[in-house]
């Protein structure tokens, strides 16, 4: 059975979708109608359910998985389904929704022995104590949370992802330059978007949490070093803590990208530039995997809203 | 005996001012001389002693106080000390370096009894705690030190008079927009700047520590209320107490000032609508107290390098 | 009866609202339909008639007080109204539309007597006879405009509340800053913003006139003052009054705000905080009215977009 | 006689020049020195005046002519003098300090003749009698003094210079773009600037009046039109002088250069449009003067700092 | 026969226009109608057909011309057509679309004869002959391309229209500034945007092309320099063609706006500013033209969103 | 025997230098001194000469090697040299220019071998055959010029050494991301700053040339592509030419910073980030080198001035 980007413009299709968002709206007759967000591994694809009857409106809601029937249409540019019959999966048929939601491309057991060797190369004993003790307290919530709410590697397990793609930039770096502090920049690293396991609400329909709202990953990360230090003894006022810490506050890069110092280590500048890097090319690659040879990618809102061009020859 | 500002322009005097600034440095001549920035409690100013010996370099030390007979010069617009002679105060004579500093022009008491009253508009009993319990920690240096390095309140004790002053205003809005939430306005006034206790490194010859230049005041500031949620047992995410770290937090307004996330309570902006106007008042002041009627001030270079207009009438 | 902002969402109601708007479309099936917006003393909310006949087009005109039943429903997060049945009120009913308007909470008498008390703060004879007259030639407009077409205090009346909210703060500041020139603050402060009774149409529908749109009301300010000083024999050139203006022509802060001078006089600066504090009380305060606590706000658009937290807690 | 840039660098000279500036500063061996400004028609220069005695500080006043000898030389990239001796100039000789201002290539007559002319062009009454009688009230001012203090035009006479040169483009303008209203761009163009003879202190020594600090020249010169009318009996608010009065406060095209209203008159767009191509090749040219071909010129402040190529080749 | 444009608001109408945007969209009741947009040479307009079938669908395509009976409506501020019948036109009907393009106001003889007087002024050999050669090259997409894809000149011809239009203003500037260069200007001129006919698709449905897109017409323009000093045997790095190629890379005035260095020229500046203006004239002109005296235009996007006022009165 | 940045603060020296820059001006005593900056492999230091003669202005000229004699100083921060004895370096002395130009720290043949091995990863022909022609054309001065005039890798051999280290961080990139292209990103790795052979006037007293500040570097290189292509007969307009010259032109990332067009290639993208990594990493390394642990470096001016702190602890 196919998945929703796999249908061709025009084509008839029935597989199982995820309902991601049902909006209960009036027509212009004046009768309600859901304007669906439907979901599968390959993405999301909007779709319009007219003169919706009490009694679906109150079946079809978010999180349950449906047997869509329709034919992939194009509205102002964008795909869409058209839908001819809808119908809530039954027993027996495919109704778990965490078969739906987008994935990374790469095993959990293979993202954690990468952590688990970045280790490693954090030498300074507190600052390695510190990353261990915070990975472990938020181990599950690092390996399903996604990166962000929208815009880069926002998909389950993303943050966890987005990680192990930075350390791999981060290791050729401390190869090409010898001079970095591999115990900074790594445990800066690992932990600088930890703080999102709190500043945002799950895999599953993402939203920022009261505290994600009020105080902001950045500092919700400072204050899981402190109460680290604090549960296994190690003095918050040591160099190493401190610096850890700068690292973490500044890799925004930018006071107005909401980091409230400006990076004075070498590593937190070069920190930003990883984040910065890897974020750029998953943007990018996610629209150009959606786009011909030879064609524009659909525009990138955090990117100055630029489209990128897909060559016709490879490499 | 006068003071270093009452001494009109040409003519002669001799005073005893504390050496606040004393670089060496080479005449085009090839000899030494001394860059001296002399101080007492009417401000500082500059004058260079040529021809220095090596004694007299090793002699006339920052944290000094003289004894300085010279006129009062002008160059290139400023007031400056043409030295005719200099020699260390002896005992017998006003030698204690505290008495050239420039102070506050309100007492102690005064201010602490303000402070006190305050507590009292903090009616949330977390929050309570918690003013309370950093005031009582971080007293001393409260009272003593500057609100900031330079420009608004940098004198001693100019970070209590500044917190006091805007609670002054923070009263007269609490009646004026009943609908104010005392507590958070109060609460977080009173330690929105206490973090500069620890981000400065004191009343004399204030610089930035090491933790200051890391992490920040504003940084500083709210890991002061975790440590104090964990000695007295609040539980620091408790609503009161992650509103209040917010209105901390956001008081510089926006992003590229430093604060990591934006007001989001209306008390958050209003505390740093009221930071902003006395640190506003308190700047333009103190270059209109030295401007005669009818003339322009020295220009103020935080706010945009402006001078301001001393009026010929009063009231 | 209840009003518009009283109805929870889903219930049934039947109401008097005045029609604010009456724009006239052509719905997608071909018929025109009429998208209203009702207003009562509790606000604004929109509702759209299918299937309008030529009758009722004519019938249902902006201005007119009209009975309403229908229910209160929701459309993408803004209430609205779903319309069952709409006549005219007809005599005997309450058709007067000045009972609809949304208007300050504040009796005109108390206002007007706030800014006669005020008047004796302004000691400067000059200063002083220029605002009576001022004030004098467009008390009517003056007590009936709003402060602004939209944003804040965008409300009858709302021109003379705003400046008397202002007062407060200015007298509360004034006793806290013994330095501030009353006649300058004091009198700049009431006359900062008439120059909107000529800017602006009036209260109702309110619109940019053509001088409004072709000078603003800061210069029109500045020619104000300039005509009253003419008709009473006062010197246009004399320090009081050229400074009087420059408070009237600087108080918006900064250039790109629209003020053609920016702040050189102490009293200036002032007056532009204080004119920002209480409008952004004014719009963030009303926002929220409409918050339940725990909640978010809606977004306020010259806030750079922000919504506002309602605490679950008072005070 | 040579002038003072007719002198090649490296030779001597004996010419008389102006004292335009002279400021007493103490060396670093302890003695007053004169920091001279020399200036003849053919620019300004600076040199040092070493060991100066109590009389010749008294006798070398600004505003004075000199004989002086001296070599031509150069610091850091600038022309200098180097004194060998100086004389005030007796009588008998040329001691008339105006010989020595730097004046606008073009006869005064010929200057009025092109703005009478102007006149015929501004068809719309009210305008014209306005224009007419603004002109005829600052007559003398208008001739003599400059454009601005520094940049561009800053010379004896360079006001109406500019505003010939701007006229002479608005002509040209007019007839290309027939849609044009002349009487807005031909009586606007006229008064844009004349402001300035308020604004400033006159064509010798130019500084802001008090006046001109407090409300700017853009009021100022709305002001005029008010007076103007109301001497002349014009009713201010007649679509015509509205309008002039819009091209007039318009005319810097953008808020934050200083217009309280931004264009919203094709003519008042236009205005700021030529205004800037004449300031712009005035400032380019007064540089490209001085450089030789094949060379770069001196950097140009408000144009970015950007200097610019003389060409090796003319036409 | 009347004109888009020349039909008043409500009135029923009956003419020829060419179909210039078709899409197919769903209605709310899930039936497919066209959303159009028609031409001719006074202006474009909207229309929705409504309940469009498969085969109207197919024959009503872009670039045909059709007859069209409707009402002349009003949706939301602007005009549109309310759709009573369509048809094909027919042979023997004017249905040759060329005929409903919106042209320049001039003949292209003219045009050609400006161009060839201007060459006559570029007095400098090599530029001389590359302008030429260029020219030559390029000459009928030159004669019929638009100088934009929308903003300013965007119709069949606008490149050339724009050009001359310039050059009349570069004439009248070149007498009154006699030190300007008139090889480099009129050269620089002539040439600054002809890499539009390499930029763009041409004057039907105007696209940005693969290599316009890529390299954009600056660059475009400075290779064609290149390409043609190669074939007639010019060295490129001669001072005349490096200058040449400066001011068309430097036209646009800053980097933001394009240019890849900033004008060092003052030929290069002043080119800016005359592109500019007649940019603004034309933009400006475009909707007042649409504008009745006393009222305002519609808002203009590449002008800050400004609209602009029409006098009563004429000249 | 010792270099410059070996001797300590106070310390006496005798050691050979190159004169890098000696600018005669004339002391307040009215003698003429030399301005010296001194160089050799450890950088470069200022001292001032006083009282020179004739003849030793004549004989120090820039480019000479010398012996010097004196003190290691401090003025303002910066260490200087206090001259006691200066000669030129004889016959038999180290007196080749050559030995005292600060280099790269890499051997040239690894640096070359480096890019060889790069140009296996550009599989496309044409853009191999492209980039191997442009450096065999531009060998010698792509081994031996800096990459700037200042700022990051400002030393002879800079130019290449910027670039493998750029090729390095690009290998590493393709191995994570493999949806890069190679051919794009390494071609346009290579080719991207060798413009600056042109736009720069080589390894010794660096300064831009005519071209290069006429037209950029970034122009310079576009045009190389075409003049190659010409050449060696390939189609500029084919696809992988164009893109590759659109990676060049846009990898400064933005069109403030000079590119003519914004990427919209991926791969121009990520050569952006990989350029502007490898630049922060020198200039910050640059400064760290001089700086002791626990202490905060000189400031960065391309860096908004920031300084950085060097950690205590390594690794």
């Amino acid at each position: 059975m196919s998945l929703l980007y796999e249908v061709k413009e025009g084509d008839e299709f029935g597989i199982y979708v995820l309902i991601k968002a049902a909006d209960v709206r009036t027509a212009r007759n004046g009768k309600p109608f859901i304007a669906f967000r439907f979901q599968d591994r390959s993405g999301s694809m909007d779709g319009m359910y007219w003169s919706a009857t009490e009694e679906e409106i109150n079946k079809f809601q978010v999180g349950r998985v449906v047997f869509l029937r329709g034919d992939r249409d194009n509205y102002q540019g964008s795909p869409q389904v058209k839908i001819k019959a809808l119908r809530l999966a039954e027993e027996g048929e495919p109704n778990d929704p965490t078969l739906y939601v987008e994935r990374i491309d790469m095993k959990i057991d293979e993202i954690k022995e990468q952590i688990n060797d970045a280790l490693f190369q954090i030498h300074e004993p507190n600052i390695n104590r510190i990353v261990r003790k915070i990975l472990s307290e938020h181990e599950e919530a690092f390996y399903t949370f996604p990166a962000a709410k929208r815009n880069h590697h926002a998909m389950a397990g993303g943050l966890s992802f987005h990680t192990v793609s930075m350390l791999k930039i981060a290791k050729a770096i401390l190869e090409i330059y010898p001079q970095l502090n591999s115990s900074l920049l790594i445990g800066g690293l690992i932990l600088h978007d930890i703080g999102k396991t709190i500043e945002l609400s799950g895999a599953i329909s993402t939203e920022y949490t009261f505290k994600g709202k009020m105080l902001g990953h950045i500092v919700i990360m400072s204050e899981m070093i402190d109460q680290v230090c604090q549960q296994i003894g190690i003095d918050p006022d040591k160099e190493p803590v401190v610096l850890l810490k700068h690292v973490v506050l500044a890799h925004h890069g930018k006071l107005e990208y909401g980091s409230p110092v400006q990076p004075r280590l070498l590593e937190a500048e070069i920190l930003h530039h990883i984040d910065n890097l890897d974020a750029t090319v998953n943007m990018i690659t996610s629209v150009l995997d959606k786009t011909e040879p030879g064609k524009e990618s659909a525009q990138i809102y955090p990117l100055e809203r630029r489209s990128f061009y897909q060559p016709n020859f490879r490499k």
